[in-house]
This record gives structure tokens, C-alpha cells and sequence, in this order.
């Protein structure tokens, strides 16, 4: 005989989660100047259940992926989740969506240059839509004077910023990547007495507060988290930063 | 004169959260079997600071690993946490270490084996200590009958267990990846009729109910989250279950 | 007074290889079903040098393959590596491009499913031009019978077959993946005794075997390297075998 | 009737290498300061056979490992591929072990520091012996005269020198790092004219020539392989450069 005592103990370790992780997937993006670019994005897809989970709805994440032709854009984004949340009866749907978005730059070392940010795009469906987007940005040292004649001065790289954001109004990554470098090539801002004319060194301190700065002035921009990091020889010294608008 | 109505304003934009990342460092666990396992871990140490953050704190996290000379151990783990509090005037000090642990096993390849299982550990001290202990157990196909004469059968991955634990009482990592074993070398024990006698199939659900089953009967466990990947040809698909005792 | 003797000792000294590394770069690759695939690769350019080297040169990589847009065909993999040795006056000039492929299948997990086999391609010019291509296809385990009614038997990886190939006439990179996979998919076909009616186990031993078979059958292949791999708990067995035509 | 002429053809496909893996183990090297430092490195164990290759001479290589319980030294590196040529019937033995090497570091981050250099020994043996050393020593770009009272200077990352070396008569892994760190520190010493008192600038260039300067005029080291890379924001640059005594 079934014991019937269990059964309520039963029902608190259903799964909770259930997805697909780490489908490589060729993608394409909304580029302003190019209105659209295509790239290979690694993606994950999965969905809060809460009743019984069939093994079978594993099959439906990439049906639904496939019927998008890969085409991500805002619109698509809440039709993707809206058809996950719908299709697999579930509380909340998720993707995140990891990318090299690519930008033609000049560059000291090798003229225009096509350069590689990794992007990623997190959105859920819950009762409202909620979407974050990453991206990460070189830091290079301050270059000292360059010497004619002889090798471009390579810098190397003293670390990252990696910012996450939530946006009141839609944002161009192009716009977004100026809005960052316009800090990270190191026209810092931030000093406590804000005396002008002091110049700045390249620290921790300096690039999280003057990246902060300028993205709290954004009016577009609702929500950020900074994370920036140097590299050192053993391991990397960091420094993080949370925002909300009011 | 300096802008005393910007003052608030700045206060919110105070660095909340600064460390050191990925330092590699040779460190000792305790071991049931040796008394002491040596190992090298990759360690994350960090802080929540209340005020202004000081660039030359940063030296202060590795000088204090290096007083506990990589001693790892329940006891070292507090006072580590506890002395990056003091130090650092921090409101929370957080330290994560990832390493391989060693086990000798018998192995259908290779007779007695050194196996690997990557664990890792999150400390944080605020009013009170928490530590979660993670371990990551490799799910084998299930094999046919042997073959006798011929090459050891040699099965793949099937997957991937990852478990999360919060405690009430001291358990060694070797109990612990012997309870685990016990369910991801396929003694399945899960299913809605509780009937004897009826083979399960090796799959997520199985697995991870199953898995969560023995975790709960375990009267030390206090917390655990599992997440059991099964490798596909293009991607993974996985189920993640968490569970907390009332 | 300069040291005259020093010098032949000097040139002893010249740098032999100089250029470009991990440049993530969007590329379009020839596919037989579409055309045209778009994917991203990641490219390195070097040359040998027979003197010294300039540090200026570096962009000219970058520049080089910027005017061929990243449309990776036969044709351009030839003049790409033309223009290297020309512009550069070197010996040699080679480009390896590293890039997803991804290919439409059936699966058993997904249906209609977008599998992604790892591609790379090795292309020098010295006297003539040489070209490998690489492709890792997976191999999964021999699956049982399948259970009606329940979650799509999910195989987990069995291992890896990396193949190298020179080749006397073009060959698409679909048929390729097909050639390859009618042995992956355990269509095994080596044994000693060519006995037929004796089904042969997944082993390391009989996949190497049975895929070099295959591959020397096709008058199309002048030289291959196998690397075979197998997925053990506590890290791989491989074995690997090399064949050039007569 | 079986087809004899196919003979000779078969014995061509014969499988010429296999082994093992990745295999993570812990293991103990020789260090100057302390005699015995433990680490936990990867292995690969590989023959050339001969004949026809067995899937039961798998297990044989972790055996072997086994019984040298991890202890690499030159005497037991020798024993091991003895061994394994031997128990194997092979005609030519390898291993390849990589591992972190910790040493003790003043280091302006951190003041007394314990740094990570990677490293690689790869042993054969078929007739003779051979043995190759490698080490990757982290190259930081030149700091600005240091600020006093701030922040300490974080320098980030340059590049690598990946070096790897063969000898004469045995050099202590520490003795080695002091070696090419007194080139990496940017205490640079070639030029064409060998005129003193010109300030050489940090270039892949005087970076590769510098370091084979050094390595040459060392009477213990009888080759080595230099590979400098520099890193840059879009994939990074490198030169390379060989050497072998007379």
C-alpha cells in the first residue's frame, strides 16, 4: 500500500529548473551601423516549473529557439520567453544569451581594426519582463609619449570593466561601448574636492567612481553593477559597485 | 568652495564590495583517510566596506592568507573571515577557494585510481558565519554487461553532479562523495509509485529526485541545492532542485 | 669601434616567427546547403623571416586580412598568404582560422536540431601551398533500446574524434562530417578475422581503426591524422594513427 | 577465402600512439628552498607501439604512476619511461607533466607574495633520453616612478615569455625564473650597436632579442624555444625565436 503520509514531503523536492545549457547558436544582432550583424552566441534556456517535471519538454527549448531563426532583437526577446513560459506551463522563463560583438576601430596598432566586446543579454518572464545587459571593456595602461620611428607602443592590458545594466529606453551597444571607453581610455573624473587640474592616476578607485559617475548621469540607464578588475601577476585585485535609480 | 549639496549624492556612490581574485595558492584540507591532503586552490577573498576605500587595503588580503600559511580547516576558515572584518573595518568578508580534491579508488580502467573531485568552499562572516561546501561528482552511462578477454569498457560521461551543502554538524568530504556516489553510480531510488521491483532509467529527473531523497534523509545536511547536467551532443540540458529543513 | 666578429654570432639571433594571435574575427565560410555560412573565427598570421624583424610590420597582418572582408574560401586562403609572404618579404607565411560550423540534424533529444562541429583550418605557403583542415566530431555511446513513452534516452559523450586531412580535390565540409560520422555512429567495420555477422564493441581500438579504413578508401584524401579520445572518469585514453597515400 | 594481398595494407592503419590524458594528480618537485614542494599537476603518458595495440595496456600507465607515487624528479622521470617502454613493448615512451611551481615574492601589490609560474616538463625516451622544460614567466609593463602614499601601483599585464629549454647539466626551476625575470623585469641589454646609455624601450623586439642573449650565454642550456607574446586589445602579437648550441 502507497504510504499517503509521504506524499505531501513528496511534492517539496520537485525541480525546480529545468533547461538547456551552453547551445552554441549562430545569432544576429541589431547593429546601428550596419542595421544587422551576425555572430555566434552560446546560449542557455530554462524555465521555473511548478508542478512535475516531464523529461520530454527538454525538446521544446531549441523548437522554440528554431522557429526564431536565431534573430535577437527586444521584440523577439518577449516572444521567445512569452512562447517558453506558455509552451512549458511554467512560473517564469529565462535566456541568457553570450556573444562577441564586433566593432571597426582605429586602433595604435594595426590601423582600422575590428575589435571583439563579449556581450551578454539575460532576460525573464515572469509577470514583467526584466533584461540585463552585459558587456566587458578592455582597460589599457596609460601610454606614455610615443617614440617615432620605431614599433607602436603595445600596451598590454592593466585589467576589465565588466557592466551590467537595466535601461528605461532602448540603448545602441555602439552607444553604450563610447559611453564606457570614454572612461576606461582614461579620461578619469572623479576626485573627492573635484579640484580641476589635478591630474588622475589609472587606480581601482578612480576608474569605479568615474565610470559610475558617467552612468548615473545616463537618463536611459535605471539600474548598473560595475566590476572592475586589475590584472595582477598572482591573481586580480577587484572592486565592485551597485546602482539603482529612485 | 566645494558643493556640500553633491555630498548625499556622492555617499552613493561609494565602492560597496573590493579583493583579490583567482589567486593560486598551495593549501592543506583535512583528509579522513591521511589526516592532512595537500593541494593548490584558486582562492577569492573580499570584502563589504561601509565607508571610503583605500587602495592600499588591498595588500592586507594576501598577507593575511599568508599568516595561516594555506591552512585550511573549519576553525582557520572563521579566523581568516574574521581578521579581513577587523582589518579592513569591512560590514562582511567573504572567502571562496576552489581546489581538487584527491581520492583513491578502485577504477574499472585502471585498478586502484586517483580520482578527482573539484570542491569548493564559500565562507562569509557577517553577524554570523555561514560556509557552503560544494562538490562536483562526475554520472557515468549505465554499462552493459561486461566483456570478458577484451578492453575495459570504457563508458564516457553521462554527466554531471553539482551539489551545494549548508551543515548542522562536521562531515568529511569523503562521506559526503560516498553518499553522493551511492545515487550517480545509478542506485536510482526515486519513483511516484514506490514500486519494487521496476528498474528506473538513468535520467535527469531520476537523478536529481534521487539525489535529493538521500540528501534530505541525512540528518547533518541543514541546506542543498543540486544541479545535475546531462551532456548532449550540442549543449547540455539540466534540473536544479534546492531544499532548506524547517 | 663596432665588434665585427660579434656579428655572425648576432644573426644567430634573429627572430624566426613574428605575428598576429587569437584575433577573433567574423568570417564566411563555403556551405553546400546555403552557400554562404556565417560564423567567427579566431585567426593567427605569422611569417618566418630570413632577417630582421621591423615591430611596424605587425599591422600589415591585420591590414591584409581586413581587405579580404574575412570571406574565408580556397581562393582567399591562397592570396591571403601570397600578400603575408609578399608584404612582409618572408619565407613563409601561414594563418590558422579556428570557427564553429554549424550544420542542421536530427536528434534525438531536439528534433530538427543546429549541431556545432569545432573546425580549424592551417594553411602555409612556402614554395607551394599546403592545406589542412581539422574537424572534432563527437561520439556518443551506443544507446539501448529506446523506452517508449518517457524522456529521450539522453547518451552523455562516449568521446572525441579530432581528423586531420590533406586533400587532392576539393571536398565540401558537410560531406566530410558524414564520411566521418558513418563510423562515429558505431557503423564499426574493422576486424582481424573480417568475419561478418560478429558485432564490435565501442572501443578506442576498433573507432581508430574502422575510421582510418574509411578514410583511405576516399580517393579524394591524400593524408589524415586521427586523434581518438575517449571520456574516462579521471581524465582521457586517446589513440591516434597517421596515413599519407603512396 | 581471405583476401591476403590485403595484408600488407592492414598493417599500415596499425595505431602508432595511445595513452592517457589529463589525468589530474598530485604530485612532488624538487625546490631549492624547501627540497620538496607539492603540487598537483596534469599528465599525459603515451608509447609508440609498434605492434598491434591492446585496450588492456590502458590501465598499465596510471599503474606505473601509481607505484612512483607522484614523486617527479629527473631519476624517477628516467625510471617511469623505462618502465613504460618496457611493460608496454614500445618503441618510444612520453610523459608530460604541467603543474603550478609556487615561489616566495616581494611584490609591490602584496609585499611578500607567493607566486604562480606555470610549468611543463616533457619527457621521452626512445633511444636516449630527452627532456624539455618549460616555464611561463608573466611580463609587466614599465611602472611610472611609484606615487607615494596612494594606491600601489597596479601594473597589469604586458605579456607572457613562454620559455622552453633543454641542458646540459641539471638547473634548479628557481635559478631558471631568476634568470628570465632579470630579463622580463625590463632590465633589457640588446641593441644593434651595442651603444650604452640608450634607454631601450619595452618591444617584442628587444624583449626576444634580450632574453636569447641571456639563455645563450648560459653554459648549462644546450636549446630553447623563446615564444614572447604581447598582449593587445583585439588578439595579441608575438615573436619567436630558436636556438641549439653547436
Amino acid at each position: 500500500m502507497k504510504d499517503i503520509q509521504n506524499q505531501p514531503d513528496f511534492r517539496k523536492i520537485n525541480i525546480k529548473k529545468v533547461g538547456v545549457k551552453n547551445i552554441s547558436y549562430p545569432i544576429t544582432v541589431l547593429d546601428k551601423e550596419n542595421t544587422i550583424q551576425r555572430t555566434v552566441a552560446t546560449v542557455n534556456m530554462y524555465v521555473n516549473l511548478p508542478h512535475q517535471f516531464k523529461g520530454t519538454h527538454m525538446s521544446r527549448f531549441v523548437e522554440i529557439l528554431n522557429r526564431f531563426h536565431g534573430e535577437i532583437n527586444l521584440q523577439n526577446f518577449h516572444n521567445i520567453l512569452k512562447e517558453m513560459k506558455d509552451k512549458l506551463q511554467a512560473q517564469a522563463a529565462h535566456m541568457e544569451i553570450e556573444f562577441p560583438y564586433f566593432l571597426k576601430k582605429s586602433d595604435l596598432l594595426a590601423g582600422t581594426n575590428t575589435i571583439e566586446y563579449k556581450c551578454r543579454m539575460h532576460g525573464s518572464l515572469q509577470n514583467v519582463d526584466d533584461l540585463v545587459l552585459e558587456i566587458q571593456v578592455p582597460i589599457r595602461p596609460p601610454s606614455s609619449a610615443p617614440v617615432s620611428g620605431v614599433m607602436p607602443k603595445s600596451l598590454g592590458n592593466w585589467g576589465i570593466a565588466k557592466v551590467a545594466l537595466r535601461f528605461l529606453r532602448f540603448i545602441w551597444i555602439e552607444d553604450l561601448i563610447i559611453l564606457i571607453e570614454s572612461v576606461t581610455s582614461h579620461n578619469l573624473s572623479w576626485n573627492d574636492t573635484d579640484k580641476p587640474g589635478i591630474q588622475e592616476e589609472l587606480t581601482l578607485e578612480n576608474m569605479t567612481r568615474s565610470l559610475a559617475k558617467i552612468l548615473r548621469a545616463n537618463q536611459d540607464i535605471s539600474w548598473f553593477n560595475l566590476n572592475i578588475k586589475n590584472f595582477a601577476q598572482s591573481g586580480n585585485t577587484f572592486a565592485a559597485l551597485e546602482w539603482q535609480t529612485e
